[in-house]
């Protein structure tokens, strides 16, 4: 655990220069508008080690595999998210010397995050013979243009009159750390500089695995507010840049301002990005800095507006939500159905930073929680778009039907490591379970005949071909799988895939059943489903196998894990901890350590299926074997923890969820944060203490708070419902703004919320 | 299957340059003599597709390691038998015109490599506008003076007079094809130019892994039986040539002799490798060509003396058996314990060509066979010098004890690929299993203190840790392993692993017990073998579980392997096949199918512990689902088929290992030969046909012979007797040479094998 910034409600806090943990601050002070995003990189030089990094959403680029032992089956390459131009560039320079923060006498020194209106400011003070320097550097990427990136820059020499140097640039010759060749992934196409403006035109390189090239303009437009006395424009390659010379008098501040479009042909005709760019730039001069603020604090203000969660008396648990919460909108909020939520979003290249089943497991009931169902909707929109990829995956292992990837950009498979590749299967079950969440929570059956009944289809269809058949048992198994718990690789009959499995074929067939009764058998004739294979389907249902211990009266994780040397956690040695990092990875394989959620994965999504007595049962053998080495595990446990009653597990697991970036908890944020476990922090909260449940389209509370805490709240978009739940030490309080009556389930009771009222419950302790 | 070659007896013969083949052909044609070996590379230009390779026993490179993802425990690099100084070159101009075969008119080709007297021969006629040449080249590394290779290049136009330019090179610009990264692992230290001679001095590079670099001088002495009108030397990076100018009349040959003497410091200071090269080249120069050529032809007729096999009546098969112990004894013929049997030998650079198990497994018994002991016993101390480092690689595991590796030069595992390198642990078994071989075969029991306890001790050790208790079932089991049949990883308690562990700690108990009766307490004392350790060891063999099915009635491969859908290999369609090429990875795993022997190795290795019933109902169950994908595979099915009077399948199985790289089977001999494989034809004929056994100190034979054969015989060195086996249609016959009276089982009867005598008897049918 390492805490570089101040504990905040609504803000990340740093009041001194970590030049040594410089990857991980710039990690935490990561901006994005859902368009583009980037790292908290500095405007202006800096000499230490430190990690540029900008990106552009849906821009990537198929960097060829590199592997030490080929696999028959391996993809080709593994699509990355992409450093793109770095647009935030100002050198600047007093009286010649360069403003560095890695060599400069830096004698005051503060950065903050404003998570409640979405603005990074800097302010530093620096010393050099005798001369003092003021510095503020303001930014933010707008959620009202999203295509817009905007800088205010401002120096004032506190003691001494001088020249001040500002030269803002744009440069296009930027790599990826992470490149298995060390190659370059861009080429310029054009670039012009003017006064006070400049321009360039990247394209990403031709490559051989037929996917497309990307082109990116990026323009700027640059103001000062100051004296200046000489302009020069310059440019080199892959490179734009203004030199501009200001005269600045003692104690007066001189204020640059960096205005930025960037425009990509994801949107935009290639001979137009340009021009579309300098829309931007028109319209944002015309505004000005002060009303461009203005709009951008506002969108945010409106997003808190329906999604804040606030905790009382526990100033960590609330800072920790409401960074999770901004990063997550900062990354994703749903307003283009062709991307998604990479795993690192705007903050890192680590995962490769395309789309993961963690985005159908843990990020979509957020969405369904706390944003119109549009955004939902097009997170799986997403998928369905993607399907006929899908079915060329599966193809590829000699599968029918459709198998999602683990990794992909284009819905083509593109990770390349056989047990996860091949093996990890189950994230089909994510996605086909992400339709039944959806349809359930918002009540919008449309989208089955619209789109789901294709996507459920293509994953039954390959379910039933990946089982086999064993005669001897005369049960369906399906072998050479890897479960959510990556801590075992090629097992068999995971219980977890296998309960997936069934429940996607169980689905499937209701929903075959619910198209044919409304008047939608053409759909299902057109997706050629004969009434063989729906028998077919049926009796896998019947004759799955599921690995389960009647001594211990547990599911089994998946056959012969009871045969294991059966441990807990604590009789770790603490020099052994994480196991990942200390351990040969056989030893962790052959080990019962569990990494994540794996049997209560399937307890989580499958909540109303089992009985508590299960839950309990299940929890208290599985979890003391869990190390939780996984981003993905506290929020499950901690959800599953508060409806068991285990006050203080639910708290641990919460509080690891909700702050293992701000805290460093896996000591790996510097790479980037944990974007898309992000959700764990809200999943708690929410679907843990206050024991939120929507299955079978009803909607229940079971609140309980932790003791630490005065009362937490949250607000809620269901179906055209938008209301609040209060929880304090004595009673839960709903209430509703706007909508029409709604039936809760409060504990075992049902009340009524009415239209604009509130409705109290005492708290069950 | 892919026959470039003529069939046979003694001879590969081809009569047209495969330019479509070309590597194929040079793996064929591939010499070496223990000490240093090359593919079958022209001597002059060659400008179509080729793989140089000249390869130096013992002279490697770490080469850092290339993986996809890491896993904690892989190693740091992968050591690389590498490309050595090419020191066979010599370009050829007639009239200033370059000879180059790809691009000649080439009117007369043929290529002979003779296995008998190992020398490699190429003739062949160009055409020029009108001008016709001949050209013979004849080459060979000395077995009887290894460090020296000795090329003849004669010329002679046949219709014209001219000039003919001769430039005899060392090259020592050469790399590795498969370097990780491309990078070139040598570095010149010297060189220099002389009239009719030249050197170069070429070193490895540094490397950050703290691996020993190596040192190889090339010294060439050319001789020139011809006119020679002008002389130029010159020399340039990393390169040394001769420029020699021959005035040739028509209908005259010309002949240019190179002598290259090798050294390395290996074998010398480094400061001496060039006066040790010298001194090569003078006794070499001497005695003059015909006597080298003299002394080597004598030196290989010594080795067929008394290891030849012969077949009679079948001369595809008498050819498969001499290639691949021509090509055996090329590459190892034990005069160096700190050498091994690399999988390519000198041919290739496939798999890195360091030490496998395949050498304990397979190499061994024919070293046992077919040469003096110390050549196996060399084999033997290869593995003690490598104890310490065993320990090192249990160690990064996590466990005690001595494991030894996957790939290796030094001892320390450099194989990357968790399911083979962590989990592929059967190896340890083969490789305990060897000292008892030796023991067994050789009577030498004072091996057992004076090395063998140790090895024995270590990896006991290894098994004791490596196993783990299940209470539950009051057994011993061993999970995450990968056994001889890498269809399968990750799997628990593979049969052959759990009884080549149990067999181990059996046997490594009874050297204890044998050293404590025989004087030798010091020994076991020394190393610290407690009455606890022992009785731990015991409780393990007792308690081992062997998966077993009662209604089968075989051993289990492993736990869950009769769960799968059980197939039989001709239900495969044609296109299946291989499935290595044809199939994704995850779906060979699941399937049924074996690449080779696992079940069927253990019966193989531990023959005499099995009932011949058990031996049927396990191969009849496994053999048919086994698609022999590994070279190694058929031998050992060729043994036990012969075994249990399976005439069809064992002659089948022997000419599949027989004629592998004879006929491409695989498909990649182009990237060398299979060397260690190449074992199999002899341990089918002595093994399989013959019958041999020699367990518990017993000598016996069982012999059948194929009917399509006439007879075969073949030579046995055991213990202190020499004696061939003859083996027609109707009897065996042994006869010693030498000796002293011998008993010998054949089939169940006893016999007395006389001094020099000869013992016959009837064929069973």
């Amino acid at each position: 655990m390492k805490r570089l910034f101040q504990v905040n409600e609504w803000k990340i806090v740093e009041t001194e220069l970590h030049t040594e943990e410089f990857r991980l601050a710039e990690s935490m002070t990561s901006l994005g508008n859902g368009r583009m995003g980037m790292r908290g990189n500095f405007e202006e030089l800096y000499s230490g080690d430190f990690h540029r990094g900008s990106y552009i959403a849906g821009v990537w680029f198929p960097d060829k595999t590199r592997v030490g032992w080929w696999k028959n089956g391996y993809p080709d390459y593994f699509g990355k998210v992409i450093n793109s131009v770095n647009y935030i560039g100002i050198r600047v320079f007093l009286d010649g010397e360069e403003i560095d923060l890695y060599t400069a006498n830096v004698t005051a020194y503060y950065r903050e995050l404003d998570m409640q209106h979405g603005v990074l400011t800097r302010r530093f003070t620096i010393e050099h013979g005798g001369r003092e320097t003021d510095v503020e550097a303001v930014r933010f990427l707008s959620v009202a243009d999203p295509e817009l990136a905007v800088i205010k820059y401002t120096v004032t020499p506190k003691n001494y009159s001088g020249k001040i140097k500002f030269v803002p640039y744009l440069d296009g010759d930027v790599r990826n750390e992470d490149s298995n060749y060390d190659e370059d992934f861009w080429t310029e196409v054009s670039k012009e500089a003017g006064e006070y403006s400049g321009s360039i035109v990247m394209r990403t390189k031709e490559n051989p695995f037929g996917t497309p090239t990307f082109e990116v303009a990026a323009a700027m437009k640059i103001a000062v507010d100051g004296k200046v006395v000489d302009l020069e424009v310059n440019n080199e390659h892959e490179y734009v840049e203004n030199v501009i010379d200001v005269k600045a008098e003692s104690g007066s501040p001189v204020t640059l301002y960096k205005y930025v479009a960037v425009t990509t042909d994801r949107d935009y005709a290639r001979n137009e990005l340009l021009d579309k760019a300098a829309e931007v730039l028109a319209r944002s001069e015309e505004k000005g800095y002060e009303a461009l603020l203005a709009e951008h604090r506002q969108g945010w203000l409106s997003r808190w507006e329906i999604a804040d969660v606030e905790v009382k008396g526990d100033a960590e648990a609330q800072q920790g939500i409401r960074f999770n919460l901004f990063q997550l909108f900062s990354t994703y909020y749903g307003e283009d159905a062709r991307l998604n939520i990479g795993p690192k979003g705007f903050t890192g290249e680590k995962y490769g930073g395309a789309t993961y089943w963690d985005t159908e497991a843990y990020a979509l009931p957020l969405y369904l929680g706390t944003a119109n169902p549009e955004v939902a909707r097009n997170l799986l929109i997403y998928r369905h778009t993607q399907l006929p990829e899908a079915h060329i995956n599966a193809g590829k292992q000699g599968l029918k039907g459709a198998l999602y990837p683990m990794v992909t950009f284009t819905g083509i498979e593109c990770h390349n490591e056989w047990e996860i590749t091949f093996e990890e299967i189950h994230r089909n079950g994510a996605i086909a379970y992400a339709v039944y969440n959806y349809v359930n929570y918002t009540g919008d059956k449309a989208y089955l005949h619209e789109y789901g009944i294709d996507v459920l289809t293509g994953i039954s269809r390959f379910w039933a071909d990946r089982v086999h058949y064993n005669k001897k048992k005369d049960q369906y198994m399906m072998h050479g799988v890897t479960g959510p718990n990556e801590y075992e690789n090629n097992v068999n009959n995971n219980w977890y895939t296998n309960t997936m499995a069934a429940w996607t074929l169980e689905y499937t067939l209701q929903t075959v059943e619910h198209l044919k009764a409304n008047g939608h058998s053409d759909r299902v004739a057109g997706l050629h489903i004969t009434e063989e294979e729906l028998a077919k389907w049926r009796e896998i249902v019947e004759k799955m196998y599921y690995p389960y211990d009647e001594e211990l009266r547990v599911f089994v994780q998946h056959d012969t894990f009871l045969d294991k040397d059966l441990r807990t956690v604590d009789t770790l040695a603490p020099e052994d901890r994480p196991l990942n990092q200390k351990w040969s990875w056989d030893k962790i394989l052959r080990s019962c350590f569990i990494k994540q959620a794996d049997v209560l994965q399937g307890m989580y999504f499958l909540n109303d299926r089992f009985t508590t007595e299960e839950k309990r049962r299940n929890f208290e053998f599985y979890e003391p074997m869990t190390v939780h080495e996984s981003s993905l595990s506290p929020s499950v446990h901690a959800i599953l923890a508060a409806e068991l009653g285990m006050e203080e597990k639910a708290y641990e697991m919460y509080n690891r969820t909700a702050r293992l970036d701000l805290d460093n908890y896996n000591n790996d944020t510097e790479d980037g944060l944990h974007i898309t476990s992000m959700t764990g922090a809200w999943l708690g909260i929410v679907q843990g203490f206050a024991g939120m449940r929507t299955a079978n389209e009803s909607l229940s509370f079971s609140p309980f708070i932790p003791s630490a805490w005065d009362s937490f709240s949250f607000k809620i978009v269901y179906r055209n419902h938008n209301f609040k739940v209060d929880v304090t030490q004595e009673a839960v309080a709903l209430t509703q703004f706007g909508g029409s009556d709604l039936q809760v389930k409060v504990y075992e009771e049902t009340v009524t919320l009415p239209e604009n009222g509130t409705v109290s419950v005492a708290l069950r302790k």
